[in-house]
Formats: structure tokens, sequence, C-alpha cells
């Protein structure tokens, strides 16, 4: 066990997972609100990176905002979904993109050129228009129609199917989880014998995205500089390991401080460090 | 290419698959009524082996029956939610058992000591009663709520998960198909990390079950004098050869003339015979 | 925990897994003599169900033996390798028979009309006679020439591949694992894409074939008069389950005293019962 | 189908892969060699991208001199093996790195601060000194040996496992494969339950790791002016799409002209253009 501020001192960027390290289904984790203060004050860089697709950085960060946590700007957030958005641009360029989520998430793929479609809303005459389909969020539609609609278009059409958020499942309370979009893509994915391009982490697309976006704010940083912070092993460690950074897992999501070394040496997913929180005084008031 | 009637000439007992043998989405395969007739003439024995468990053999018989088949008695009809009916007499026998699927195919977990709970309705007050789920059908429930229950039920008890028809999808037409309740249930065992006990092709033991029966009203039958006839490499013919016996391929259903030969090779799987269908007259009107 | 002495006085037929229960890489359990002796008293009809094809019944029962347990005779021994051996009577028939084992394990496959190939042995000359292939065991075979030629087979000839052992590793001692033949053929289904009929357990094939021959035996035998006894979850437990036999795991091999009930919660596959060890009288001398 | 010479027209980088676009087992690509003069002559800078690790881009260099191709000069090869190099670096920095590979392939985990191991050295000595196991080639250590000792090895030890070709077999013929380092890795992971950091196509890593390195030497260099030309839609094309590149499919490797479009559909992997080979003038003698 690592004493987190004293970790910080060897790193000149952060790169923060989001939930289960800044936040969980109760709210804001308390005392967190001072770590960024204390790397504002310190002029260390921080990013949240984040496999939540299903609002634009600007909607994430009036949500950080709601909850008091206005140090954390739309520039602070990359999310897979802005890799999707790439994607589009770089390789499908125009056509009708088929989506599965709320019209929130539907941000990531309006493009110039690009029109875009619920996919619930997909029949026989648009069909062969379709030149992509991205998932990005587990609400917004109704799963039965949405489901077998994307099993019948990736039958039918040879298309790029793109998923923004490869997590299986999320924390809905301290007992229960949901369903998440990256889990209905596997059952697709079966089903269908085709793969979707997955961006987000484990995958370390995501942590090359961010790298090319703080080399250029940030001049002679090198990966040794880099801390990644992270509650799961097999997203945030596994990719952060991969990509060559240094990674903290912290207690405060996915692992419980009893079963963390079961874990870890049961996976082979090793960090760097542990510490019990991303949180640097605990005694202040948050 | 092997001739249907003159194979039939080697074998006592037949066992069909139903759909892409008997019928499709479009209703019964034309002259299919004569080559029962012809078996009931013969006297020679035939039964029905489905994977579908979304209703009673009574009421697979009705729909039969109503097709003009009235040769397909509910006593030649054998599912694969009779064996999810003798596991929950055999290893369950009393508390609730929840299910997905519709009311009719919770005809199969109806039983003495059992009570019956649609997923949807489970809540904190009756999840730690429930002693079993069991996964019926893909219709009769709304997907979002029912299968985010079924994960958390598994998640937080330890209790038998059935699923009474493996297969993944199923043709709801000439070009578009249904994701069937097996492929759900991949998409559940990926999330929770644990495994249905799956009844049904091409899991041998419907076989089992069948021969079993078979012996008692056919005394001397042995495996040599069954022919399986089946649509599927993957569930007929996978199963019926398992099992060691003889299997023929028809082409009315999931395999097409032109490309029957490319899937037995880069599968593996073989059948003993190809036919062109199971019906022995073709010339003849149904 | 339930006192296993008192347990097997509600059963009149007991299924035993011999490694972890009888026996482990040290030899035999201590005291499991004093089991069998007891069972022939009272009368209670005993077999083994193995996942061991790498000998016959006959040489398994002589390493029984040479231990001192002459109390389980071949006839007393049922192995996966039976049903391989019944398939390949009832399926394949006549050809030449590739195979990747010890000559030992060769027992297996011959048979009237069948010729015999170590695959080590295969080349350009007799591949196009090949009519099946058979893994046994892995030992007896150099592993970089013998799995090289089981994919190259595979990928030119569609015939039944069987694996007689399902199991993926096995212990070597205390602390270290062995490969097993059924580790091996995983990678070669996934090379090839095409899949291995598997016998043994879990697959519930091998307790219908335990079944059928003791009902011979045991006239009036139900389901609910046989126990299943297996230190392994995945593979005794859940097969015995599938297949609606009562179960009890043991904590002599696989399962640990202070993790089994981790390892239950964590799979979802619950045996009926959990004794110690299948010891009855742990005082007396072996 | 498009000209494979007016398609370089529009690129200014290439990236070839190296065994199905530029040579096979029977030697280089008839013709190709004029196509790398005319990139020359065009100053169009082309790299080979390849997941052969077994060797050093200095012995790739000279393998492919000794075929009269001298114009392939080492910094033209960026090999998955370089990947993990720079991992080794980033993130063991000391200790004993086992390996599986020949002493050649050994180059790439060679490294101040670190000793290598070949794994079939391994023993109680030195087995708790380990820091990383690397697999690099399918040659250069016996079998049953290598595989079981990395098996153990990840069962005792929490150390990264890094696998530098992660392909599952390679063609050793018109007819016949041969099982990769990629296919061991594999039944490693599915037998320990832990997983192997994969560097190498179709993991876009390599992409990045190629994107680095050339924008150094081709300043101003976008995305949209590099072609990815390979023969597997799996990993060249899959690889390419994902990092956002334009993709080329030849058909002198592993697919035939009369079959991609099947492949293509049925993968549902679609690479930007199709051209039959990587040759711009077939009616020159190379």
């Amino acid at each position: 066990m690592t004493n987190f501020k004293s970790l910080l001192e060897n790193y000149k960027v952060i790169f923060f997972d989001a939930y289960g390290v800044i936040k969980t289904y109760n709210g804001l984790i308390p005392g967190i609100k001072k770590t960024f203060q204390w790397l504002n004050e310190q002029q260390k860089a921080y990013y949240i990176i984040t496999n939540d697709a299903s609002r634009s950085p600007e909607l994430l960060a009036t949500a950080y905002r709601e909850f008091g946590l206005d140090i954390i700007t739309p520039d602070k957030i990359i999310s897979s979904g802005m890799l999707a958005k790439e994607f589009l641009d770089l390789k499908v360029k125009k056509g009708l993109v088929a989506y599965l989520g709320t019209e929130n998430s539907a941000h990531y793929i309006e493009h110039p050129g690009l029109q875009t479609l619920p996919l619930t809303e997909m029949n026989e005459d648009n069909i062969n228009d379709i030149t992509a389909l991205v998932l990005l969020d587990d609400e917004g539609f109704e799963w039965m129609d949405g489901l077998n609609k994307a099993v019948n278009l990736l039958r039918r059409r040879t298309i790029p199917a793109i998923i923004a958020n490869p997590d299986g499942a999320y924390p809905l309370s301290k007992r229960d989880v949901r369903i998440a979009i990256g889990g209905l893509a596997w059952m697709i994915e079966k089903i269908t014998g085709k793969k979707f391009i997955r961006f987000g982490k484990p995958d370390s697309q995501i942590f090359m995205f961010a790298w090319e976006y703080i080399i250029k704010l940030n001049p002679g940083i090198t990966k040794k500089d880099i801390l990644v912070v992270g509650d799961t092993l097999h997203t945030d460690i596994l990719g952060g390991n991969k990509f060559g950074l240094d990674t903290v897992l912290v207690l405060t999501g996915n692992l419980l401080p009893e079963d963390y070394e079961t874990r870890i040496f049961s996976s082979g997913i090793a960090p760097t460090y542990v510490c019990d929180s991303a949180v640097i005084e605990k005694d202040l008031i948050n």
C-alpha cells in the first residue's frame, strides 16, 4: 500500500478513470475535490480517461460541476466516444450512421457529411443507405427491437460496427449491476460472427489518443511521467500497463481491500502500485 | 445425394427436427404430410425431437393439427422443455422457480411442490426464495428488465440456471432472424461468469431422453435402427452423430444446395447422408 | 458439511471420481480402502467414472491392485475411452484411425475392421485413408510433430475428431500441473475452427453410459438412488447435477476447505452435499 | 478491383505486411522488387509492419537482401518484437526475463538491466527471480517441456506475460500450416486463466508505434496519407481500419480471388480497396 499523495510527487500527468475513482452511484468519492485542487496548485496536468460514451465531454463536465467539481472542465475529459468520432471522420465520411443509445450519446457521431439514424428507425427503405453502426449506450432504445435490428443489419450489410464502451456491465448500487452496451455487443458478435471495433480501455488506442493530445499541451513529457489511476484491473490497469505507463489501483470501486490481492493473483494483472483511494487528505472536509 | 424414401427403408425409428425439416416460417414444407402417412403405413416409429420449449407438446401438436398434420400427436413430440422439467423434479423439488418466457412456456416448470414466478416480478421480498432460474422463450417479457434481473439474480444467488433452448437465433423470414433465448443466455453467462445448464441439441442428453422413451415402446431397437433427420449441422447432425446415430442432412432449412458442402468441410461436421428434403413423393399434392 | 458415511446410507449406487477422491499424485487417499470394504459389506454398488482414457479398465484396475485396492475390479470402472470406443463402433466402423497418446491408450480404438495409426506416422501416402482422429493422452508422442499433424489432418479431411479426456490440465504435485490432452485439443479447435466430439465429464453422456450399464445389473434402480462423489465442480458436480443425480463434493483434491465456498459461489455450481473426504473411518489404519 | 500502381499515387507512406504481400513460403512474390524501386524513385516512404518477432530487423533485412531485395533496410522494418522491447524497458526494467523462442528471437529482450533465460532452463532455484515471460517464436524449444513450464510459471508468479506474435498459425506450403507461438499462447491463457499482453496486428498499438516513428521522419504526414497493404482480413485490414488508415487487400497470400468476397462478407471486415497483388508492373522480369 502506497500513500497516494507521495506517489503523485513522482509524476507530471495523471490519467484518472471516472467511475470508482472520482465518483460512484452515490455521487463523488468524499474528499476527491481536494485532490484536484492540489494537482492544480502543483501545476500537474490531469485528465479523465473514460469509457463513458453516453454523453459529450461538455455534458460529462456539467455533471461534475453539479457535484461541485467545476475543476474538471470539458478539455480535461477524453472519452472513448471521441475515438469513435475520429474513426467515422477518417473511415466512414458519408452516409447514414445508425446508432443505439440516447440522443445525448449521438453527439459523437454528428459530423459534416454524416446523417444519424436511431437504429430502431431502420426499415427496408433506409437499410441500404446505412454506412456504419455505432453502439453508444444501453439506454434510449427498446432492447428487443434494437438488438434484433442490430443483428439483422450486420447480417445483411458489410459495414463497420463500432462499440464505444466495451464494458460488459456497470454498478447500479452497492449490490446490483446493469448490463452495459458492451455486454449487449458480445451477444450481437456471437450471433452474427462479426466483430465490433472496440474503442476504450483496456484497448490501448484511447491511451494513445490521450498521449497525442497531451504531448501538444505538455511538451517534453515522456511515458515515464504519466500515472494511470483506476479501480478495475481488466480495463484501467491492463490498458495502462500495456501502453507502458505506470498504474495505481485504488480500492474505492470494483475491488475491495479484502480481495484485491486474490484478484491480482488470479488475473495476473498487476498494477505498479496500490492505494486505498485517490483522496489525498482524508481528514479534511470535501 | 441420397433418395430419402429409399433411405427410410433401412431404419425402424426416425427422429425428425421440426423447424427447417417439417415446417418453416412459411408453414409446412410442401409434401411433408405424405412422408408421415407413409411412415404410419409402414409401421415405422417417428418422433419430433425439438429445442422448442416455448410451448407444451400438446400445444405444439395443436399447431401441427391446424396445418392439417394431425398425424403428429403430443406423444410423438420430445422437447428440450421436458428435460428441464425432469431436472426440476430430480434436483430442485421445491421453492420458487423464476422464468423468462411466455405463460405457455411455463408449462414445463409447473410441478407439485414448485411455484413459478415470471422473473420480471422478482423483487427484494422474493429473491431469496427463488430456487432455480429457467430460460424458456425470448417472448413474453420486456428484455431490458428481464435480462438485468437475470444477471443480478445469478450474481446474488447460487441456484441452478437452466436454458431449455440453446439455439442462438432462429429464422423469421427468408432474410431475417430473431435472437433466441439461447443467444440471450450467452450474454448472461459472459457477464456473470456462471454457466447455464443447457438442455437440447446438440447436447446428447435429449437423444438419451428420447432413446429411453422409445425403447420402452419399441423393444429390441438398437441405435443402428434410428435415423436423425435435421437441417442444421451444429445441432441435429452434431448431436445425433455424438450419440452414435446415423444422420441425414436435408436442404429445406438452414443450408442451401449450393453451400452445404462448404459448410460441412469448414465445420468438420459430416452427416451420414444428405437428401434434398424429407419429402418422399414430390409429385403428389400435399 | 455432511458426514460421508451417514450420507451413503441413503443411496444404493455410488459413482466415484478417481483422481482427487480415491487417489492423488501421492498414491491412495489414506483410509479410502475402508470405504470400499464397507460398501461391499453393505451390498451397495460402486463404480469409478473417470475421464482417464490413457489406459484400459484392466490396466487401471491393475494400478489400484498394486496400491492394495484389489476391490476395484475392471468391471467397476467406466472410462470416457469406452464412449470413444462405442462411437467408433457405431459411426466409423472401418479404415485407419489416427491417434495421439501412448500405445496403452490405443486400447480404446482397437476394433475389428479398424486399423490404428499413431498420428506421428501420418504421411502423404496414408492421410487419405484416415477415417477418424482420436486424442487419448498427452504422453506417447512428440508434441510439436503430433500437434502440427493434428491441425493439418483436420484442415484437409472432414472426419470425426474425438477427445476422450476433456480435462485441460491435471495435478502433477502439490504445486504444479501438467497440460492434459483436453488442453491441447482446445488449441487445435481454435486454430482449425473444427470442434472435437468430447466424451467425459462434465458432458452427461458418460453418466448415461454408466446408467445404462448399471440398470442391467441393478434392476429397479432410479436416478434418486445414485450419488456422485467428486472433487471438481466443473466436471463431476456439474455433470452429475445435469444428469439429475445427487452430488457430493469432497475436499481431498482440487478444492481446499478454505476456498470451496467461494468457488461454489463464483461458478454457480452447487453440489447437493459437501464432505471433507470420501473416507468413512479416519481413525482406522488403511 | 483497383490498379495497385494508380492507388499508390494517392498516398505518401505505404505500410506493407511481409508474408503474403512481399514473400511467401516460395520466396519473393514475382515482380515485387519493381514496386519498391518505383516507390524509391517517387520518394514515397515505405515500411514493413510485421508480426514476425523471430528475428531482429537486421536479420529480417538480411533475409530480404539474400533474395535480392536490398532496398528493404533494417530502418524500414517495424516488428511487433520492438513493442515487446519497449514494454520491457518501460515496465519491467530489471530481473530475469524468461522466453520461448530461438536465440535469434531473444534479441528483442536483451536490454541493460535485464538478464534473459530460455524458459526450458527455469528451475526451482531461479523461478522466483523471473520478472516477465515473453513468447517470441514457436521454434527453438521442446514444446512439451516449454509449454508446461509456461503454465506453471504463470500459475505461481504474477508477472507480465507478453506475446509478440499473436498469429495462431502460418502457412508452411500451399497446403499445410504450422502452429505459431500465438496459437500456443491461446492454450496457455485458457489453462491458466491469465491473459497475455499481445503486441502485433490487429492490435492497433503497432500502427501507433509506426506512426510515432514516421512522423518524425516525414513531418506533416496525416493518417489520410498512409495506405496499409495486407493479405489478411483479421490482422492487417482490421488493425489498419481501426487505426483510421486506408487499407488494401491483396490476393497473393491468405485469400484467393474466388473467395475474398465471401470472406469479407462473413467477417464483416472490409478493406478500402482490393488489388490482385502489390506488384505494379507484371510484364517486367523481377
